[in-house]
């Protein structure tokens, strides 16, 4: 945890920027996987630890501004816990280190929100993303599950203050961007013809396991990079291959990072891999050339389509105007995701709160395949934290798709993509603050350039 | 998955077994740790995989016996899914392979158990421990969440199956143990002073995960092995400590392993480690050689409890006579916990169908402090499998509690008690079948007696 001193501060910022009502946070329990007491690895809700630090399980907490109090709810362990569990600092004492002076039993939360409705008070709370939280608001406030109303002051509010990474926090993900650098020359120094993709995963993984830091997501270490949404790791792993890699660490304080990297299966990439993969760098460095405060973060993404686009076009992929070309979305034949998202507490920073609050300043999103998997538009602003990941993939479900469709078939050349559906994704992502006058990288650099990934493989 | 016919036999003993009525299987859905989409690992209900094998999430079925239907609920793949994950079979295909030939879609489910709610056809299901089960009961059956009335036909047809190992599940449990063992053997190979916990238990995930396994359970691997419950890894390794490891892998189709091992964080246990802990394996031996069908679980409890009772006495900790103190329940002081679990497809197997099903066949559980803890007391058949892990602990809370009562003070000696308040915990742990006409050992053996464990050191 922080000093107290940071969590009050957050507090009194976040009452007078709601102004009034009440404010609940709903913390996270433990969740079973096939049992109950099989439990999954805890985390607490990130809005409760960004306001109250308190990384345990069975708490919820009430700022409650109109009667001026924060209150903790939870129960203390009993004499049976702590012969099983070991002793530990109480509840109250927890939340001493937090700033709050008033703890109350978890039964009482009930009684002060009913009476609070009672009085007709607002009692503002945020959106729901565990059935838990669902069952709490049911039994306390009578919502029924899909009913839920999440308050939009209070969602503004939290987003204001957690977009804007303190000095600390800084500090804290640059701890998670240290580790996640070495998950991935972990995963440079082990990939080889032979092995299955588990044997790279568990080595990345391990290489944050071992500084007792967290994964910030399920950790994807594919051959088929071209699947976006691949947790596989199953396939051994053959000579020609490229393995890419998206994985980051979560430090004990729950602060993300999240890098991706792709590596040959050999020890080098091959000519046609090459070609490929400098393309993404060039779209990589354009986008972190172009880093400053003011510039919209839609700016950037539609500057490294272009130079994707143009790449694209030089190797034979894509044809036709490129500006013309970005402008209708045919881009995301080879990049159908945005270019990066706000990283935090979560690794996708308060993507439970919304993304057009968060990534949007509530600005309404395209809705164009492609651009519409953009999770962050808005103008950059010093404190934010984000990262940077073009990716380059040859889908071969949206080939066949849209070859049959006809689609862009002025800016797209389909006899040339369909020798590539064998190919597979690159991506490469870094870490990027916003500062006064530019941008800073978080964590080290890791190999970026060809010769640099095979230059660590081993 | 195994073959169909297996699923499809299993089905058909329930049916039988349950007889009449509408049996309703909850699977699995996707659970967010900090938002939505950022999952867990995903993991089916294990009744779920027993009877029709399938790990996807967002699944439910129904075996209607009344009206002799067998319907998987969930939905196809659409197109856009289908781009960000990869071609993958249908659900139509992957239900079929569990010969199941009714699929339909996840939002039809309600439609049919209202319509059966209307014929007044039972409706049998099993006891929730996700929130997410509890909302679809409320959505689909009207019960409140709290209001549950699990089936006990149902559950009982259920232990009645699960409980008997086919060979088939040995051969998976075999592959589990395999994989534990290596953990175990890692852990060894890397525990020494000066390094955090955590970089052993990195290790020991590292060998679980290279093989594409997962976890069945979160690894405890501690310096504070007298604290039972203990997921904290943050502790550096000193000289003279002992580590704790209990740790088990989980294969790919959901079988598990489990075993624990105690190691000296030097290359060698003190004598006064050693004197401790070869009452633990004495203890742990006399459980083994007592295993054959038709024992009952608990008078091998017993048994265990006075090997251990009597090497404490030789060794000062106790005092008075052996069975006496183990009746009265004096040995709860070195042993608070029982001294093993049926293992399978959980590694608690089948813990959220109820303990009393399960471990004691309907019969009442002990209420005394030590003997609660047991989880399995009933006799022992073949096919069951189980774990044998008798412990010692020295728990400085127990010890000033009791010490406090004046709690069996005939039995016990508190004064040297009071010396190994800084001693930590042992536990060795081995998983069994029980055959026709004995038991053995599942997996390889691990380093047990001191000198073995010494021996794998690095």
């Amino acid at each position: 945890m922080f000093a107290k001193e940071t969590y009050m501060e957050r507090r009194s910022k976040l009452k007078k920027s709601v102004g009034e009502g009440l404010l609940l946070f709903l913390g996270n329990d433990e969740c079973g996987s096939n049992y109950a007491d099989n439990t999954y690895a805890f985390r607490q809700d990130s809005t409760f630890l960004y306001f109250f630090g308190l990384p345990y399980a069975g708490l919820c907490a009430v700022i409650d501004i109109d009667n001026d109090r924060e209150i903790i709810f939870g129960d203390e362990l009993t004499i049976d816990a702590i012969v099983w569990m070991g002793t530990q600092p109480t509840l109250k004492e927890k939340s001493e280190a937090a700033g709050i002076r008033e703890v109350l039993p978890y039964k009482e939360l009930e009684n002060y929100l009913k009476a609070a409705q009672q009085k007709k008070q607002q009692i503002h709370y945020l959106p729901t993303y565990r059935a838990e939280h669902q069952i709490k608001l049911l039994a306390w406030l009578g919502v029924l599950p899909g009913a839920e109303r999440p308050s939009v002051p209070f969602i503004m509010a939290v987003v204001n203050q957690r977009i804007y990474k303190s000095e600390e926090e800084i500090a804290e993900i640059e701890k998670a961007c240290t580790v996640t650098a070495e998950m991935h020359l972990a995963a440079m120094r082990t990939v080889r013809p032979g092995i299955k993709e588990s044997v790279v995963s568990a080595a990345v993984e391990e290489a944050a396991f071992r500084h007792n830091y967290g994964l910030s997501f399920p950790t994807i270490a594919t051959i088929n990079g071209q699947t976006l949404h691949n947790h596989d790791h199953s396939h051994l792993i053959k000579s020609g291959d490229m393995l890419l890699l998206d994985a980051g660490a979560e430090t004990e304080m729950g602060y993300a990072g999240d890098m991706s990297s792709t590596m040959p299966a050999d020890r080098k990439f091959t000519p046609r891999q090459k070609a490929v993969y400098d393309v993404q760098v060039a779209g990589h460095e354009a986008a972190v050339a172009a880093l400053r405060p003011g510039i919209p973060f839609v700016d950037v993404y539609e500057l490294t389509c272009k130079v994707i686009m143009q790449g694209m076009k030089d190797l034979g992929f894509a044809k036709g105007n490129v500006d013309d070309a970005v402008a209708a979305g045919a881009c995301a034949m080879f990049m159908p995701h945005g270019l990066g998202h706000m990283m935090g507490l979560d690794v996708h920073d308060m993507e439970n709160l919304g993304e057009v609050y968060v990534g949007y300043n509530g600005k309404p999103k395209s809705t164009q395949f492609g651009r519409k998997s953009l999770r962050l538009a808005r103008e950059l602003e010093p404190g934010f934290v984000f990262t940077i990941e073009p990716g380059i993939y040859f889908i071969p479900e949206l080939i066949d798709l849209w070859k049959s469709e006809h689609k862009f078939a002025e800016f797209l050349n389909y006899d040339k993509l369909e020798q590539y559906k064998d190919f597979g994704g690159i991506r490469n992502e870094e870490d990027y603050l916003i500062t006064a006058d530019g941008a800073r990288r978080m964590g080290p650099r890791i190999p970026i350039h060809t010769e640099e990934v095979e230059a660590e493989h081993c």
